[in-house]
């Protein structure tokens, strides 16, 4: 396990990114060491990243918003001279499988729509300081910032040189925040998206590519007052802040099983199964219920330490375990306990930045669960606790799979899910629909009759009568149901139910999230797959060499 | 140029379908003759479609709408003993090529979305009769109808084994329609698609897959009922109807290029240089302004004729021209005309019927357009007449270029473009919007302003200042200009350009529609580029034979 991807960083281990903080302006300083790739065989030469230096982004994002409340905005910039970004390293994407290339980007995607909603739910305004080329994946990452400001010195240039150069699309985003985010006029943004060398200056503010250019001698100071006014117009969080030590986890092997143990989370590996078993616990404790206690709890509250704990399992699936394609999903213990800590937290969050924060960390990594292409069965069983925030994973799984009556021994009592509000609001899924709101599509007036329901619990015969669980097997069917069901799965060709899954999860409106994941990716991930971008002539196989590539002029 | 596909038909040729009128109630009898595919090689067995089937099927659609205005209620059945439709021949998939695959699957969407339109904006509503297995393409014709009954005879079931059996999608519409359209619950819907033998009786109608299932003794009895009282809720349209006789073409090669020439469009194929040039003629004569005279000239009149003559054009490129990448769209004549005859047009459709289908065509057409997976760029010069309807040329296309100032010999003075109603409303793109507005989507007030400017005639300067066009070269620039961006253009990938522009072209909203296109068409494409589905041991291939598929299990 020694290629193992891990997720966990700190600013202090930082390769390619400075982050430092001065009062309310921060300033996240892009300056990759080219020698340090993630793995071999390329130098990230420009300031051209990998995942590993967008794992050192996700971290500067997420630390931001816990670590430094007292943060209003900040300078995205670069350390490195005439270059603010290239994008990402054609010759990693050239030498990528497919899977690590659509799961790489799907990555980056998430890393840069974190950052644009920490400017929405945080107030920490983002700016992009393009004090150089900002090309492909450079002037993506300034697109997800909330204003773009492009050194005017008669090189810096703003560039989508994807299509032109590389035969693939501005994937991470661009199209889409191009045309609709910016609003940029379609035909400008078919001009902008085939022109390699890109736009400068002046032409690059009337086109709306970016907010405004400065000199270079007045570049900083301009960029940097410009920080200062946002800042001042952005209201105060008290701190101090909270720190995000790694999450704890230790790695183990049973009956020949790689398992990942977390406080709360259990994450198991069945290679010969192609599935994964993920059991979520139920906090012990009673939640704090003031801003302080919880401040005090920090990383350890259930909230957020447990849905820290399921974010790095997800990622652990998508980057190290490709072959997995069924995440099988339980719970245990105490539903009451799960609905005391969600309840505490709505309460804190209205008033409370940090009981806020650790509520939109829950909503992220429930998205990242929704996007995970790889298929969810939720069991729950007797003894189980799918209640408010955990119900959001029976919500989430493509089918639920619940036990009618008791177990053989009794024991447990029956199975029972239930509500907090938590389900009727906070945690919205990437088309701004709650997941019982996209469940009950058709019937909107379901959802708000249940949302009247909060202090039961349902067995299953009431959760089908519902619609809240797919199926009800009772406990002479429930081995032989959930296994056949796991096998015929698993036993589906592992593209059709991605599409299917990309298909059947998102019903109702579209969003520029929802956007970027299945029209734009869906496209790229397409063109990943066609010869004239990857084929033995294809442009991202050619590119760096003196022969060019070399196409199939059929379209489609 | 023998194996060309043609898209003329008429009843009385069909060979796969029939079509009966009886009173205001139609029947659409789909019993498909196996023995006559549109290419050898497979049987069209079991009510099973390739596109010479839905040629017909789409001419069906076309003429109910024109020629039988009396026509309220459309029962689609079948002819077939115990088979409604069983989708899309496997085999024939299975041996086409990627682009014709991609192209089949996109002219069958808009067939459904043809059938859909006319319930809502003709009164003619479509009913699906499944008296048999309606699988895979066959439930997915059904659900593009407004009600589904399904016989209940032990056996009749409908189903989607695309991604079970196939590795593919239900990529006509049917995952989309699931959850969008019919609202299905998504976990019902999941374990719906994963079901090969589908689902019967009631069952089906408690998961909302069908509106109702009777026994086969009171089957046609019950249909026709329903039929019957549709009908009877439908206000009238008063006949006669009008003919559509085929679109008049000849066809020719001027200096070593093909030409399509039809009485108001010329298509001209470079294969050289891979681009088609299309040009579109303004009416010559003075438009029908009463609603008796339009019925007169009936298919002759220009707004009908011009544009059934581009959408065959639209239709030869995407079938018989794979390797033109490009289509360069000019139009030549009186503008004053073409606005005289939208206005006449934009006057009689409040109140006449057929007025209204000729609009309607017209809009279904600039959609087909819009969605041609082909670079588009219009050239507005001099003697050019983009106004109004014609003016949605220049607005559907990727980029425009208008001439600024006269030509040296001067005799047609200065392009000119101009509006008409027509650009203000009635002609949606697919995203519910019209092109003006998804032009403009940061500039909303713009576009009133421009509203306010129909009388108007615009030249390059002020088109340009509008943001109407993209670069206005003059005449000393033009020919380099047009000829360089051409040149550019063919030279980029041909999937890097349907990628980006099947993500520019339609910013804003979503619609069914839209997310047919995009989300659910391009995650089809994906997987009808991986192995999975199409590999020599994949599961499009190994259709039929005694051995079973074999995946490569990584997700992505």
């Amino acid at each position: 396990m020694d290629d193992r991807i891990e997720f966990a960083t700190h600013p202090d281990r930082y390769k390619h990114w400075q982050l430092s903080c001065d009062g309310d302006v921060a300033r996240l300083v892009m300056k990759v060491d080219e020698q340090h790739p993630m793995r071999g065989g390329y130098d990230l030469k420009l300031n051209s990243y990998d995942l590993s230096v967008d794992i050192e982004l996700a971290d500067a994002v997420q630390r931001l918003r816990f670590e430094h409340p007292e943060v209003k905005s900040v300078l995205v910039t670069s350390g490195t001279d005439n270059c603010f970004c290239a994008g990402a390293n054609i010759y990693m994407l050239g030498s990528s499988s497919h899977g690590f290339k659509v799961n790489f980007c799907k990555f980056t995607n998430e890393t840069r729509l974190y950052l644009e909603q920490a400017c929405e739910q945080s107030g920490q305004h983002y700016i992009a300081a393009c004090n150089g080329v900002a090309s492909g994946g450079g002037y993506e990452l300034a697109l997800a910032c909330e204003e773009i400001y492009l050194q005017d010195d008669g090189s810096s240039a703003v560039s989508f040189p994807e299509t032109p150069l590389l035969a693939v699309l501005p994937g991470t985003g661009g199209l889409t925040r191009l045309v609709d985010k910016r609003k940029v006029r379609r035909d400008l943004a078919d001009a902008f998206s085939t022109l390699a060398e890109g736009i400068r200056g002046k032409r690059a503010v009337d086109w709306d590519l970016v907010d405004g250019v400065f000199p270079r001698s007045k570049f900083d100071d301009k960029v940097t007052e410009r920080a200062k006014a946002i800042a001042a117009n952005t209201p105060d969080r008290k701190g101090p802040g909270v720190e995000l030590p790694p999450v704890d986890v230790t790695i183990e092997e049973v009956d020949g099983k790689p398992v990942r143990r977390y406080p709360h989370v259990t994450l198991t590996i069945d290679h010969g199964e192609r599935t994964a078993h993920i059991e979520m616990r139920a906090p012990t404790d009673d939640p704090a219920t003031t801003a302080d206690a919880l401040r005090e709890q920090g990383a350890r509250a259930w909230a957020l330490a447990a849905f820290r704990e399921l974010d790095d399992a997800i990622l652990q699936l998508r980057f190290n375990e490709p072959e997995v394609g069924l995440i099988v999903i339980s719970t245990k213990g105490d539903g009451a306990k799960v609905k005391a800590h969600d309840e505490a937290l709505a309460k804190l969050m209205a008033d409370d930045w940090f009981a806020n924060e650790v509520h939109w960390n829950m909503a992220r990594v429930l998205k990242r669960l929704d996007l995970t292409a790889r298929s969810l069965f939720a069991t729950i069983e007797p003894g189980s606790c799918f209640v408010g925030s955990l119900f959001e994973l029976a919500l989430a799984a493509d089918r639920s799979y619940m036990l009618e009556g008791e177990l053989e021994d009794g024991d447990a009592g029956e199975a029972a899910i239930g509500f907090s509000s938590l389900n009727f609001g906070p945690l919205p899924m990437s088309n701004g629909l709650t997941r019982l709101q996209t469940r009950f599509l058709a019937r909107p007036e379901h959802v708000d009759a249940l949302a009247k329901r909060q202090d039961e619990t349902f067995t299953a015969e009431d959760a089908a009568e519902l619609g809240l669980v797919t199926f009800t097997p009772d406990d002479i069917d429930w081995e032989d149901d959930v296994r056949i069901a796991i096998e015929e799965r698993v036993s589906i060709s592992p593209d059709a139910l991605t599409g299917m899954e990309a298909n059947l999860r998102f019903a109702g409106p579209e969003t520029l999230e929802t956007k970027i994941f299945a029209r734009l990716s869906a496209w790229q991930n397409w063109i990943f797959q066609r010869p004239n971008a990857v084929g033995e002539r294809g442009a991202l196989t050619m590119y760096g060499r003196p022969e060019r590539p070399e196409f199939d002029w059929r379209r489609t």
